[in-house]
């Protein structure tokens, strides 16, 4: 049992919870919580080591069993040096360090997301895991937007990180895979054409601007349209995980209903 | 200026920053930051004092002056004392008591939002974000969902409760509601019918259960039927916020495109 703050393991998930750059360095990142590690199991991602304390839920030891079986490498620490580490309020006494391990673009994609300046890890991690449950094929991030392996975005994101090519890129080669795959590029604005009248079956990337600052200049230039979503109450603005969120699955809805579709192309 | 922590009116912003019972019994809340207090100028809101300090903006400086010359309690107070009382990481130096006062519940509502067992001060402002951006005409806390009037939640209703009818009652009278207005009540439920291929126009009441939980038997009892949002993806839940989102929005797409809505009646 590892009982010391000092030991590498322990450190080096320390660190990888920190910045990005530490993630990046390392080619890894952390999965926190039974039901995070389950959904990495799950996706058959490739895990490098698993801490655990004795604080562990009863589905979380028969997770520990399951990976033991599979020869990942396991071990107990003691509760002080779980707290230590922890980034959650109330540890679930599991983290996993995984393989930054990217799924790979689909060749002609019809439907990308593109977080765009969103800052705040909460919205982000909602955003992808909107993402994974609404079929989008791949999630473009920008150089503005948040990193999408930092811890809180993987917990926000439920499992959606093991499912969705995340890819970052700048926005020359952003424009280029746009271009390539013929898609409409969109930036979700309150000036655009509503999305219940556009036409959205056909290909596209969706680019979701932060609250505070819409999307970016960049975002602009590769754009070939804005959509919006009309409001009828006296609050015109929506958190910018919802406006994607809604924009996502208005996307599913007309492309599962071709005979009910609004369909109006523009 | 205010220099002391023992000050009154900032006891009574601390308190009233705590638990709910502290709001109930002052039969007040507290509004931080220029762009929430702004909102509760706009909606009329009734307001008992107003602390500022040195830190607020240019933007924050002009509300202050509106509000002395609407003859409001504005008082100054030390950065010491406002970083003691400040909710935020970063505070906007401005902090308002307001009264609670409720908006009257529709004579007959055909909109109603429901959010049941939702913990999570975020998720919950989020969703009074959505139900005031959809015209939602009341919003019913049953008992075991969050306090509307904390800090957390009116910071993501991002000014929903200025113009939101909302009302905390237990079951037996969310009953009456739902059976004298005639409502239809949907519980959002994974194994519910399509929204898509429900009709939405018809008076409804939609209750959204939490995502640890679902939706809680008192609920279920009352419930007439249950909604779903079709998922093509692998993920296959959602943020309780995104979820009750999608469907509010769902509701207004219906019922403001009465030539292509779905309105399969089920």
């Amino acid at each position: 049992m590892i009982t010391s703050n000092h030991n590498p393991k322990v450190k080096l998930i320390r660190a990888l919870l920190g910045r990005s750059r530490e993630r990046r360095d390392a080619g890894a990142f952390v999965a926190e919580g039974v039901r995070l590690v389950e959904e990495a199991v799950h996706a058959n991602w490739p895990m490098r080591s698993v801490l655990y304390d004795e604080t562990i839920s009863e589905r979380g030891r028969s997770l520990v069993g399951k990976l033991i079986s599979q020869a990942v490498d396991v071990e107990e620490v003691s509760s002080s040096v779980m707290k230590s580490i922890s980034e959650t309020e109330t540890p679930q006494g599991i983290l996993a360090v995984l393989d930054f391990h990217q799924l790979p673009m689909p060749e002609s994609p019809n439907f990308i997301l593109i977080p765009d300046q969103i800052r705040d890890p909460g919205n982000l991690g909602t955003l992808l895991r909107s993402a994974a449950a609404t079929g989008v094929q791949a999630v473009i991030i920008p150089p503005e937007t948040a990193d999408a392996f930092a811890p809180k975005v993987l917990r926000s994101g439920m499992g959606a990180h093991f499912w969705l090519p995340i890819h970052s890129m700048g926005w020359e080669e952003i424009g280029e895979i746009v271009n390539s795959a013929s898609l409409q590029a969109y930036i979700a604005d309150m000036d655009g054409e509503s999305c219940w009248e556009t036409d959205l079956k056909k290909s596209l990337a969706l680019i979701i601007g932060s609250e505070a600052d819409g999307a970016s200049e960049s975002a602009r230039k590769i754009a070939t349209g804005k959509l919006s979503i009309p409001m009828s109450g006296n609050v015109e603005s929506l958190n910018a995980a919802v406006a994607g969120s809604v924009l996502m699955f208005e996307v599913v809805r007309q492309r599962s209903s071709p005979s009910t579709g609004s369909g109006q192309a523009v």
